[in-house]
This record gives C-alpha cells, sequence and structure tokens, in this order.
C-alpha cells in the first residue's frame, strides 16, 4: 500500500491519488453478450440449457428448482447456520421494514389534492452469482425489501449448481421460483422472459463482467428491463485517528481487500503514527489469510492519505464517494453531518464494515465507483415507484384556472389552455 | 384516430396497438453528439461560443447572462403573468416540500443503531429548451425541488436568445447562475465543466434528439454526470366512462397532441357512443387550434380503445403504463387503488392534464414510454440521495457477532470474519 502525504501532492496529483482504475467492458465481452442475448432471444429455453452446458458444465432436466431441491437443500444446512441466517433477516426485515414511505396527502390550496401514491414494481428477477463462494446474504438483502415492497413477482437465478445456502435463504424469504442459470444468458432470459422464465419490469443483484453487460444491455433497451444500479468494484474507505486500534484498522481494509483483486481499499488519517502501525498489522494479519494472494492484488493499487488534519481527511473522503465508509475516530457520530458522498457509513470501534455486510439490517448493495455522490444505496424505494395523483373540485379548478391560462398562452401552447376554457364555459 | 374494439383482437394485435413507435437515436446523431463532446472537452468555452454561433446563430459576448440582464426581463413581463408564475411556484413549493423524508432512526437489536441520512445532490444542472415556446413552467418544476432538496449549486443553461420568461422565472426559483448555451454542447458543458461552465453532478430536463443523446452519453461515462431519467415522446391515456364530457375528453387528448408530432394520445371507454362523440369533438376543437398541423400528425399514431367493461379499460391502461392517466369517470377516486404504472393521475372532470402541467403542485417531468411500470414521477428524492449508517455498541457488537462470523464463513470471506474475531478477542 503506498503512503502519500496530501499537503505534499498538487491539485493533479490529488486528482491522480483519488481516480478509480477504468473499468469499461472490452468489445470482446459487448459481442458475447450480444451474440448470448441473440441467442435466447431466438431459441429461449433451448439456449439456456445449452449455454449452461457449455458455461457451467452441467446438464439440466428442468430450469426450476424443485420444491424437493430446496428442501433437501435445507436439511443438509447445520442448524447454527440457519438460525444465523434468521437473525439477519430479522435485522434487515426491521432496517427495510422502517423505510416505508409516509403519506403524502395535502391540499395545495383550496379545493387542489395532490398525492403521492406509491406502488411496489410489480414483478423483479434477482441475481445471485455463482463460484467457490455462496453470496447467500445478498439474496436477503434484496428478497426482502422486494417482499416488503410487495412485489407480486419476486423470481431469482444462478448458476447451477445453485449452493444449498442460496436455495434455503431464497426459500426463506419468499421468492417465487428459482431458476438454476447463470450469466449473460440469465438476465436476458429475465430481460424478456423465455418459456420458461417469467419476463421481469427490474433486475437486481450483483455479477461478473458478462453479468454486468447484460444487464447493461437489457437496461437500453426499450422491451429490456431495469437495473439496480450500474457495478464497480468494491471499495472500503477507513477515516481514522491517532486513537483508533491498528488491528481494527486493518481488519477492515483487509475485508474489503479479500473481495476482489480489482477491490480498491483506503485509509486516510491525519496520525502517522496510526498510518505505520496499520501498514504493519495488515502485514500480519494479511500473512493468515485464505485470500492473501486476492488481497494482496488489491492492496497494490490502494491508499494511504496522511491528511493534516480531521477535517481534510474528512475532505478527501466526501471527494473520493467510497461506497464504504468505516469511521474510527474519538466520537464518531459528531463527525456525521460533515460525511457526505457515502454508501454506508460505520461509525466507532465496534461497527466493522462486515456487520453491514450481513446482518446490522443495512442494505449491502451500494452503489460503488462515486456514483455515491448522486445515487442512494439500495433500499425499499428501488423496489417501488412513485406516482403523483392530483384531484380538483370545481371550485378549487375555478380559482386555479386564470393561472394556468396565462401559463399555457405564455407557452404558446393553446390546446393546454383550451382544456382549462372548455371547461370554465360549462362550469359558469 | 383509428378505433380499436379491444375483444376482436387478437394477443398479438392487442400486443401491437399498444406498442410505441420506436425511438433511438440514428447513428448520425449520436456522431454529431459525439463530434461536440469532443469538441467541447478539447475547447471549452470557445467550442461553446461557436457552437452557439454555428447553431444558435448568436454571437455572444458572455456565456453567463448577467444580473442586468434578468432584471430587464422581469420588468418585460406583465404583472399577471408574474404573479401567475408565483401562484404556480407556492402549489409546487407545497407539495415537494410535504416529500421531504421521514427520519429512518432505529435499533434493529439492542445496541444496534440503523438509520438513513438524506443528503442533497450537491451541484446540479437544469436544461431548458429554447425555439418559439419559452417552456418556463419547466423552470418551475426542477428548480423548486433542488431547491428544497438543499443543492447547494443550481446551474440552468438554455439556448440563446433567452425567453425572458425563463429569465424570470429562474432568478425567481434561486438557480444560482444562468448560462446562454443550448444543445448538446450545453449537456456536456455541464457534465465535465468548462473554463465558465460549472461541472455537476446530475443534469435534469428535456430537449431534442441532440440532447437526449448527450445526455445519454454523459450519463455512460464516469467521469460525466448522473440524468433525471430516459426520455420519450409525451402521452396521455384518458380513462373515460359514459358520464364524460366528450368535450372535455376531445380537450385533453388534444392538450397532448399539441405537443409534438410524436406524442401518443389514447382513449379507453367502454362507451361506443363517448367514444364516436369525442371523435367529433375532436374535429371541432381541432379546426380551431394554431398547432392543428402538429396535433393532427399526433393523432394519426393515436387510437380509440372499446373496452368490454371499466375493469377492462383499467386493465388496459395498467398494461399501456402511461405518462399521464386522466379519468374522468363516476367516482374518479374510487378507481385509485386499481391504477398502476402511470406517471400522473388525473382525477375526475375538473382535473385536466393542463393543471398539473403548471400548477395544482404536481411535478410535469414524468416517465415515458412505459417506464413508468419502473420509474418514479420526478420529485425531490431525485434531487436527493439516501446514505445508510450503524453504529454498534460494544454489547450490541457482542451479540451480532456469532451471527456474522457463521455467515461470513459459509461465505467464505475470513477476513470479514477476522474483523469481527479480533474485536471479540479485545472485549473478552
Amino acid at each position: 500500500m503506498q503512503t502519500l502525504i496530501w499537503k505534499n501532492l498538487t491539485e493533479q496529483q490529488r486528482k491522480a491519488a483519488l481516480t478509480r482504475p477504468v473499468i469499461s467492458a472490452s468489445l470482446n465481452i459487448q459481442q458475447a453478450v450480444e451474440a448470448i442475448r441473440e441467442d435466447v432471444l431466438t431459441n429461449g429455453d433451448d439456449a439456456l440449457l445449452a449455454l449452461s452446458e457449455k458455461f457451467d458444465k452441467v446438464k439440466l432436466d428442468s430450469l426450476v428448482v424443485s420444491k424437493a431441491q430446496i428442501q433437501a437443500a435445507s436439511e443438509r444446512l447445520s442448524a447454527e447456520l440457519k438460525q444465523a441466517i434468521q437473525n439477519a433477516k430479522r435485522n434487515i426485515t426491521a432496517f427495510h421494514e422502517a423505510q416505508k414511505p409516509q403519506t403524502v396527502d395535502i391540499e395545495t390550496q383550496a379545493g387542489v389534492r395532490c398525492q403521492v401514491v406509491t406502488r411496489p414494481i410489480n414483478r423483479v428477477g434477482l441475481y445471485i452469482p455463482g463460484g467457490s463462494a455462496p453470496l447467500f446474504s445478498t439474496v436477503l438483502m434484496l428478497a426482502i425489501p422486494a417482499n416488503i415492497a410487495g412485489c407480486k413477482k419476486v423470481v431469482l437465478c444462478s448458476p447451477p449448481p445453485i449452493a444449498d445456502e442460496i436455495l434455503y435463504t431464497a426459500n426463506l424469504c419468499g421468492v417465487e421460483t428459482i431458476y438454476q442459470v447463470g450469466g449473460a444468458q440469465a438476465i436476458v432470459a429475465m430481460a424478456y422472459g423465455t418459456q420458461t422464465v417469467a419476463k421481469v419490469d427490474k433486475i437486481f443483484g450483483p455479477g461478473n463482467s458478462f453479468v454486468t453487460e447484460a444487464k447493461r444491455q437489457v437496461s437500453q433497451s426499450v422491451n429490456g428491463a431495469a437495473i439496480d444500479m450500474q457495478a464497480g468494484p468494491s471499495e472500503v474507505l477507513v477515516l481514522a485517528d491517532e486513537n483508533a486500534d491498528p488491528d481494527f484498522v486493518a481488519s477492515d481494509l483487509l475485508s474489503q481487500a479479500e473481495h476482489g483483486a480489482d477491490s480498491q481499499v483506503i485509509l486516510v488519517t491525519p496520525s502517522e503514527t496510526l498510518a505505520k502501525q496499520t501498514a504493519l498489522a495488515i502485514e500480519r494479519q494479511l500473512a493468515l489469510l485464505p485470500r492473501k494472494e486476492t488481497a494482496t492484488k488489491a492492496l497494490e493499487h490502494s491508499r494511504i492519505f496522511i491528511a493534516e488534519s480531521l477535517e481534510q481527511a474528512v475532505e478527501i473522503s466526501n471527494e473520493y464517494a467510497p461506497e464504504h465508509l468505516v469511521v474510527q475516530v474519538e466520537n464518531a457520530r459528531a463527525l456525521l453531518d460533515q460525511l457526505d458522498n457515502a454508501g454506508s457509513i460505520f461509525l466507532g470501534a465496534y461497527s466493522p464494515e462486515s456487520m453491514g455486510d450481513y446482518a446490522s439490517g443495512t442494505n449491502h448493495v451500494l452503489p460503488t465507483y462515486g456514483y455515491t455522490r448522486t445515487t442512494s444505496s439500495l433500499g425499499l424505494a428501488d423496489f417501488s415507484k412513485r406516482m403523483t395523483v392530483q384531484e380538483l373540485t370545481p371550485q378549487g379548478f375555478k380559482a386555479l384556472a386564470p393561472t394556468v391560462e396565462l401559463m399555457a398562452s405564455a407557452e404558446q401552447l393553446e390546446a393546454h389552455k383550451q382544456a382549462v376554457s372548455i371547461r370554465l364555459q360549462k362550469l359558469k
């Protein structure tokens, strides 16, 4: 990890030091995904079965996971893990229930009633990647708010063979149908529908570069589907002062670094001592990690910044706009009002990122890559949409009519004015 | 306007009848916008001045509109129009103030505090098209929520010469700086910044196909800017029964049709009588409209659907998913719970679309093209972002630690587990 002293950097060096590595799907990936899209649109289920055989080396009898398979998966899991998943579910449910929108229903003037009405997105599709580590925690983060929002259809795709933990969690959280299909083909199938896979309105969830590119493509297509957010590599910024425990700081940086070689982890501190001690703690802890190789690669493009003050450290964080922001300073909460542009904030020594990743209750699907400047962390609102409603009484209409007639005339929209004038005449 | 009897249509004919005309930027437009982007990125203000001379035929001394120009514009406007704009501002302000988010701050379990914190998007750019009709109403719809949200920087671009109404309204609504620059070059300038034009985080507002394509391009670029929503042609669906006044229905259809030749207007009714009377009323009213030619073109690809029942009419509306939904049936409010997938809903005979377009209080920036299935009508939330916060006490941490350790282990993320275990050890 490179250590940089902020005050010694020029404006341009500062900018460069906070710049994320470029990500963009190569032309190869774009074209491969386009080919898969054509294939699935043309051949439907047959394409999905063939692609699963090709990419996942699995020959499937059915795209749908049976109730018996789900039951068997549940029986294979330990009671302790199932209890842990249920604990997490309870906290995540509580926090997302608390996000139910308030009623907006007012008279803007006498006889002019305006409302915001929130409705669930009808059909949602959840994508969970496969691979060695089964990301069942992401099932919790997607299926729980989908159900609280009241989405009428909640389906899930994951590459075969699907891990027991994923099947168990999906079933626990009320997912209606689980399809054992992964990759770009799963995204295309959910966006447009096949004989077996239900078409959905919006697709949620992480994935590799093919999945990300497929989500981009279907979201740009009018008959495709909306998506949760643009995805980039995961990242953490730890803001720490001299009171922080270097072991804690190091463990938070490493828990992000183990996610992937492209993860970015950043420490910003006004304390040179803490910076040095953290670097040493990282060395010690890294040696013991199974994912040491991945974490080492991530650390290569990660940085420690020495700030002149805590205020400057906050400025650096706000400028970087991290996905995860861990704050290990004395009285962390006092800093909250100054913190901006973060996906999720972890206050104090005993709020490591892991807590939010799994079970504190907050959602771990967060904007990355600086999108926290404009994009919200995933929440109940993402599974709903807001419509506005207005209703005018004849009296309310009459009172507001002259205003609208004048404005419509000034915009040279005569038919807009006429829709008012015609009604006014009948009211006289 | 074509009249179709729903029950006589096959599944496929129904689908085709509800399909919108394809919109997609031609390769020419894409390339033209790319060239403009290159030009502005390379030449900054000089490019903006040259492009204004080329496209708008205006030679500018300054890109920024001066305070004196704004003052002069205000003095040229009638007191009546200024009062009307202020009335609209009052209602729009009231409705968007009512959207301020509630506090979300709970303990999901003892010692585990989770919050949602809402923060303004720092810098926003508003785009207002030029042309013969000055769309100052859109200034109200964008600048008012930007200010209520607390955006620190609110700037506006519009092609020169900017109409007095736009300058007056922007100033009234607290826009900090008005740039007299339009088209794709304005979008690029706000997305990346030039010597004079401030870089913003998110761009809002309508525009022609070059502006729409420029918004698409900058939103796909990591260093660009977020955008409000994908734009399509404007549309209205009127749901009416035999009690509706055909003159009112016709006037609402025409007020949408005059927007542009690509606008789509749809009437769905269980009453053949109303359908016939409305068609006649359209003929009568159309003859008197200044924008008759535009409206006639829009009507060519617009449709009347005869449904078997009001329930079926509602189904058709939910399937089409209109931007504007005008409901002129007996007891319109009773239908609200069944209505879905609409941008804004207008209930009853005295709630024409014009009211919401200008002054009822609701926002007239709405998703089009079927995006109402997943996208919200523009509101205060679009000028803000939500961050989550968690803070665990040592006791709260201790209680939740075993859950997180178990889950992290099951996901084979050992460093995530270690971040918990290291803290647990120090707590003992």
